[in-house]
Parts: C-alpha cells; structure tokens; sequence
C-alpha cells in the first residue's frame, strides 16, 4: 500500500535521527571529555532542529491526511501506526515554533537557574522561572486537543491514552492507604536487617562483574546491548543497540538494584519485535509502561526473597563482609522503609506518596488552585500530611527535582503508574506462571522474561497503557495490587498487622 | 555582513551534521554491540542523506552565489571560507545524484567483494568491481572543472590544490633515489637492535598507561580529548571533542608509536583556532598534511635518538625485558629496515616506495595506460623493481587495500606527500628552534608544539596545501628533504654510505 509506505518511509527517516540523538545524549552522559559540551549542545540542537523540521514538513502533513482518508482499509497495525504518527505530528505541528522555541529556551534558563537556587536552597530565586514555565505550558495546552483538562495535555506527551481523570481516580485512594501504611511501619521499632550495611565494604569492581552477570541471568542481551557507568544511571534504545548505565558505591550495594532498574528498561527495548522497528509504533507503550517493566524487575523480582536467595550465595563469595549475615538478613536490608525527603532515594512503599505530592501540586498549578508561589509551603504540608517529615530547606523539598525546571509537568505521575502496572501486571504473571517464585530462586528467569516479552516487549505501541492493561490483566487499573504487594510484604518483615 | 554570515550558518549546520556522522563513525568502531550493525547503517545513510540535501539545496546554491558576486568586499578569510564552501558544494551539487548514488552503491558493493576476493586470494573475483569503479570515477571526473586531466579531479578530493603534474615532478625523482637506497641497505648485513623484541613481553596494560602518559607529555589535551581502544587505530576530530584510538600487541611496542601518530593527527585536530570551528576552513587543509603532522610526530620525533632517550628509562621501569638493552639498540629495533609487502607495516624508508607503486597504476588506469586486468600483474612487476620482492599471492599484493573496492582512487598520494611535507617542514622547524633535538631528549615538546601550532595548526584551511608548504619552507614540494633524512639517518644506524 503506496500511501502506508510513504509513512513509513518518513517514520524510519525520523527514527534514525532520533536514535543519533540518543547515541549523542548516551556519549555526553558517558564517555564524552568536559571539554566537548559546547560541541555537544551545537550538535544537539542542529539535530532537533532537523527531526522537527522533517517531522512538521508539508509532506509528512499530506502523508497522514492522505493515509486517514483511507482509514477503513488499515489492518490494526498499521491503523495504530497511523495514529502514532498523527499523535507525534500534531504534538509539534499544532504547537507553533514560536511557542515551541520558548519552551526550549525556558528550559534550558530554567534549569541553569535551578541549579544555582538549589545549591542556595533559594526558593525565590527560581520562583520567576517556575512561574514562566507554568505559563507556557499552560499556553501549549491550548493548542492541543486535549480530553477533560489541560492537564490531560500534559499527560499525554509522557503517557498516552492516559487521563487526569483515570490517574485521579486512583492516586486518591493509594495515597491514603499508603500513608496509613507507613505511619504503622513509623510506630515499629524493628529495624529489619540491622548491621547488613553498617561501615561494611563492597569492591566496586566485585559490584561491575556481579552487575553484568546479573544482567546476563535475567536475560539483557549483551550482543545488542552494553553497560557504562554514568552518574545518574539511565537506558537507551536504539533498537538493534540497547544500552544501560549504572553507578557503584563502595558502602552499599544499590547497584544491584540499579542495575535491576536498568536492565529492566533496558530488556522492554530489547524485545520490541524487530519488524515493528522504525514504524511509528516501534516503541515503548509509554513513560509509565517502561517505568513498569524497570519496576518489575527491580521490586518485584529483585527485592523478593526468592530472588535474594537465588543472588546472596554470589554476594557472600564476593563480599567477605557479608558472610555473618544470612539471606534473610540481606532481604530485610533492601527492604526497609523509612520517610524521607528525597524521592529517588525512596523505598517501595513511600515511593509512589512523593509522587502523588507532585501530582497534587502540578494538577493545582494547571487547574488554578494552586499558585507558583505557594508551592514551597504546600510541598511541606503535604511532606508531613503523607510521610509525617517536613523539610525546612527547600532543596530537600520543592527545588529536589529537575522535571518543573525543565518545563516537564504532567511526567511524574509516570513513576507512580509504573509502580501500579507492575504490581497489577505481576499479580496476573504470578497466576500465569506456575511455581513463579520457585523458579526465581533458581535464577530461572527465561519463563518470566518469555512471558514479558511475548505479552508486552514485542507489542511495542500497539496498544496504548489503558487498553493494554485491560487486556492483560481483564481490569482498569487499580491501586489493590500495589497495596495488596505492600501489605503482604512489610507485613512479614516487620512482623506488624498492615 | 548578511550574506556572509548566511553561509556561515550553512557551514554550521553542516558541520553539526558531520560531527555527528563522525561520531556514530567513532562508536561504531569502538563501543557499538555487534547486533548494532544494521541500526548503525541505517543511521549513517539517513545522516549522509541528511547532509548532502543541506550542502546542494537550493538555499545553499543562492547563498553561494550571493557572495561569489560580493567577492571583492571579502577579506582574506572571508574569501577563503567562500572558496572552500565553494568546492564542497560544487563536488556533491555538479555531480548528478543519480551518479553519486551509484558510486555509493558501487563502493558498499566492492568492499564486499573485495573482502570476499582478499580471504580467497582472487583477483579475478574483485575485477569486475574494479573496472566499474574506475568506470564509475572516470565519469565522475567528467562534471568536475579539473586542473590538467581526469586525476587532477581526484587528488583534489584529497589534497585540496594540489595536481597530477605537482605530484608527479617529485615522485618521479623520489621513488628513483629510495630504490637505490633500499638496495644498498639490503646489501647489508647488519640487523640493527637484534633480540629487542625477540620473543620479549610487553604488559598490556603498561602499554596503556605509558600511551596515555605519552600522549600528555607530546600535548594531547585530554580535557577536549580521549583515546579508546580500536583494531585499525584513527583519529576524529568533533572540534571541542578529538579522540584518538590505538591498539596494544604484547609482543612488540608498536603501541607506542601508533599513539604518537594518532596523536599527531589529534593535536592537529585540537590546534585549530575555536574561531574558525564551524566556518568552511575550520578543518585540516588536506589529507597529506593531516597526514604529515602524524608522520612528523610518529617518524622525525619519536623515531629519533633524543626521544628514544627521554622516553627509555620509563620502558625499562615498565619492562623488565628491555633491561639488558639499551637506548641505542632500542632505537636501532625500531629503525629497521625491510622491503615486505604489506604497506601499512613498511618501515620509514620503503614506505613511499609503496604509494609511489600505487599511484603509477592509479595514473595508468585514469590516463587509459594500463587496463584494469592488467593490476595484479604490474603491481607485481613494480614491487620487484621498486623494493625487489615479489608477491605470488595477491592477497599480499593488489588486493591489500580497501581504497580501490571502495572506489577511493586518488588518496594514496595523500600518504606520501605526508612523509615528504613532514620532512620538508621539520627541517625548517630545525632552523626555527634551537637546540631542537636537546629540548626532545628532554621530554619538552612544548617549543615544537607551539611552532606548529601558531604556523600550521590554527590556520585551519585557511591557505591550500602546496600554499602552505611554500609560506613556510619558502620552497615548493621536493624530494630532497625526505632523502636526506633518510640517508642521514640510516647510514649512521647501518654504519653503510647512502
């Protein structure tokens, strides 16, 4: 089909210039030397520039409207593909350079700006910024054709299909069951895992060899794919080439855990179905799906007592420091909770309340219910509302992250969605696969991963998060499953009714 | 002014594109995963498409154009910058695309082959590729406005301003003089440096550590720079971001002396002044003198005695097998000389024997003296004359290069006059800065660094190469500054008369 073609033509033509941009981001935050940054910034900008242009041209706009005029004779694939295409088209077609143009500058003053204020732990300082970027994006959400709220708008760049509404609907009853949760586990005066980490010792390059074959057990394939390090750890995909990153520190083990994280992001890309590379749906159902899938791994099969007993023999070989410690030991040392100011830190069960905080924060903002200025205090009252701790210095509050710096409303809510689908999609896998946590602690992973990937990895955008959650798990999604895990989990480690 | 300043945001543009494809060009040869392969491809088709739509649109044509008719309100550089714009575009925009495609096609196709032919030692077998790449090049020297003949068109791909007839007056004489020196060291009986490397070990890993050393020492700035690990060693220069590659070989030290090279190339790269980056001579001015800063620090520094003398005493610290040696056999091992028939492994004195090899039957083929069937055979006959060996198998002979399969007539050349210019220029630089080789035997390289620096290195493309050479040697290209190095060199080290 000639019209279909032409399509695809234009979307492989975009996907290899934006898979340059990911090999040009991957290098900065890796190998590339200090001194190539004005380079870089140079490089990426010509490169935007050329994917938006090619990305709004006349041809692509003729290429989707003569392809909807013939919607009726698309097969499912290629109806979804077309409406991949028109969503990413319209985002920035809509949208005028102009105001596009603003945002990227604002962004990028915004995030300087927000640097210096929180190394200041200046509130007012980045108060114009914050300010202006609500403005704008409040002026993008205008151009777009947005379900309920303009919120929605915001939503939909990070995690499409999705609503204010939907997410709403489920945050409102999570938080409180979550808070309810922790203020119990703040009562308990079991610290679970006592001594494991305590002025302990792990060599760094212990950590890089039990990463990668950690990586190799649970399935990263290494022939397409590599591991760096970089300070924050993140994921590519270039689809034949995915790469994850991590970090090690010598008192811990988090980067087992990260590595986890990563390679779970890192194995979705891998599994997208290598026919659907380059077309419009050859990609991650969405921010909150892939955050699900790093989630899964890292939580829910990491940080299981199978899983432990499966890894600790490996730990306790490599790290002498560990060898008076059991595996029980170990998993209640990962798994404990404790309220703090830093969301990335978090553990499972606070997680997704610093989320929700944000939630409140930016649905106020775009509804008109909260202004910019008042962001400082009601992060606080909500801090102690939720998590009952409250931050006096605003770069353990407000200013912590870079998301509103860089215009990025609407992207939080991602996390806590990726923490609801993988509690809800794992509860579906754990009927599905018989004997799930047996084969787990034998480091049998391939069930698990062939589950993954032939129910959700090869999909690729096919199917939108609503839609594909429904069909794998036959319910609209819930909080139950994230509360029923938390529940049953802490339950036991901290030997307290939940 | 305007229409200046227009084309400069061209050349920007364009040179954003190429750092980018240079990068991808890096990782691929470096970190890319072996399942990247086909990604990559698609990557570097779409940015070559990219890149050369930019450089013959019709926005670049007017730009050109515009300026070429305010030539006379241009200065120096301006109407440098015009000139080099100028040639780029006219090469890919007067040649029709169609044609360029073919070439494309042919070169992917050829290095197929020629890969094929070179496992199985059959000229046969790559023959038909190579008389459709000469076919392929004759026609495209049609559309370029050439010096003298069709080959002038493709030494200037290479090395810019210069021509057949330039070339020819010196490797005429040239290749005589070597012949007759190579003889007489053949006549030789000594083996200079015996039982250096003899079945010696060298550690890896002090290799590296020594190269990097050795490149900070000489001035490669690592804060705009870096070295990987490549099988073929090469250099790329991203402007602000220069990266050089090398290869370690535990039995032999050659390690040494490929970082000395790439590092030649990569402080060259590093020395063009910032102001001129993204302007159309922000870059090398040719091949052959890219070539000839490599050469200079590879061959006329580092081969000589005073650095042998600076460098050694670390060698012996790092390599307890050197200990029964001293500086002087040292040298002598690294010095020696013997025909062989691969190129990139001939010594200093039988090297441009080699090209000179080349470019006769480069000559011959576009002058229609000698027919595409009739290589192997004149390869072989000039190899007997040249250097007095012979090889039956021409995997060892015609078929050791990639540049013909991939339709790259014209760049052998380049090799040559980069020994003969570093020749040329280091022996006025031994006028210019006393006590030369005392400051080098002392590991202060900086005098020579600088020299080269405000002379060659930032000027960029600013003058052409056989330009340049006269500016600062005040003499056109002669053969006699390489021979007189070399008789002077290698009589001392085989005690003979050359």
């Amino acid at each position: 089909m000639k019209a279909y073609n032409k399509m695809l033509d234009i979307s492989k033509e975009l996907r290899n210039i934006q898979r340059t941009i990911y090999l040009l981001a991957w290098d900065e935050r890796t190998y590339m030397p200090e001194g190539g940054v004005k380079g870089r910034s140079e490089m990426r900008g010509t490169m935007s520039q050329i994917h938006h242009r090619r990305l709004t041209s006349d041809k692509t706009k003729k290429v989707i409207e003569d392809l909807s005029s013939k919607i009726d004779s698309l097969d499912d694939i290629q109806a979804a593909s077309l409406r991949e295409m028109k969503r990413e088209f319209e985002r920035k077609y809509l949208v005028p350079d102009e105001l596009i143009n603003r945002i990227a500058k604002a962004a990028s003053e915004g995030q300087a700006v927000w640097e210096k204020a929180r190394e200041k732990s200046d509130f007012d300082m980045f108060l114009p910024n914050l300010k202006n970027n609500v403005e704008l994006r409040k002026e993008y959400t205008e151009y777009i054709d947005y379900e309920n709220e303009p919120y929605d708008a915001l939503l939909d760049i990070y995690d499409p299909g999705s609503t204010t509404k939907w997410v709403e609907k489920v945050f409102k009853p999570m938080k409180k069951k979550l808070s309810r949760i922790v203020d119990k586990i703040e009562k308990s005066d079991i610290v679970p895992g006592k001594g494991v980490f305590d002025g302990n010792h792990f060599s760094t390059s212990r950590q890089h060899s039990l990463c990668r074959e950690l990586a190799e057990d649970i399935g990263f394939d290494f022939e397409s794919g590599r591991i760096d390090e970089a300070v924050h750890p993140f994921t590519i995909g270039m689809d034949y080439d995915v790469r994850i990153t991590n970090r090690y520190d010598e008192t811990n083990l988090s980067s087992l855990y990260s590595l986890m994280h990563e390679a779970g992001h890192g194995m979705y890309e891998q599994g997208i179905d290598t026919e659907l590379y380059g077309t419009p749906i050859g990609r991650y159902i969405s921010m909150g799906f892939h955050e699900s899938q790093s989630r899964l791994w890292e939580n829910f099969v990491g940080r299981s007592l199978p899983f432990v007993e499966y890894m600790y023999p490996s730990l306790q070989k490599e790290f002498p420091d560990l060898r008076c410690y059991d595996a029980k030991d170990f998993y209640n040392a990962i798994n404990r909770v404790k309220p703090s100011y830093i969301r990335v830190e978090a553990d499972e069960v606070t997680y997704n309340l610093h989320i929700a905080l944000r939630f409140d924060i930016e649905l106020g903002l775009f509804r008109d219910e909260i202004e910019p200025e008042e962001c400082e205090v009601v992060w606080q009252n909500k801090m102690e509302d939720y998590l009952g701790i409250s931050p006096d210095d605003p770069a353990l509050g407000v200013l912590q992250d870079i998301h509103w710096a860089g215009t990025d409303f609407g992207y939080f809510p991602s996390y806590a969605l990726g923490n609801l689908y993988a509690a809800q999609l794992y509860d579906t896998i754990e009927d599905e696969i018989s004997s799930l946590e047996d084969l787990i602690s034998e480091g049998e992973f391939s069930p698990l991963l062939d589950w993954l990937q032939d129910n959700i990895y090869r999909h690729g955008r096919r199917y939108l998060a609503p839609k594909m959650l429904k069909k794998l798990t036959s319910e609209d999604l819930s909080d139950e499953y994230l509360i029923d895990h938390i529940k049953d989990k802490y339950s036991k480690i901290y030997g307290i009714s939940l």
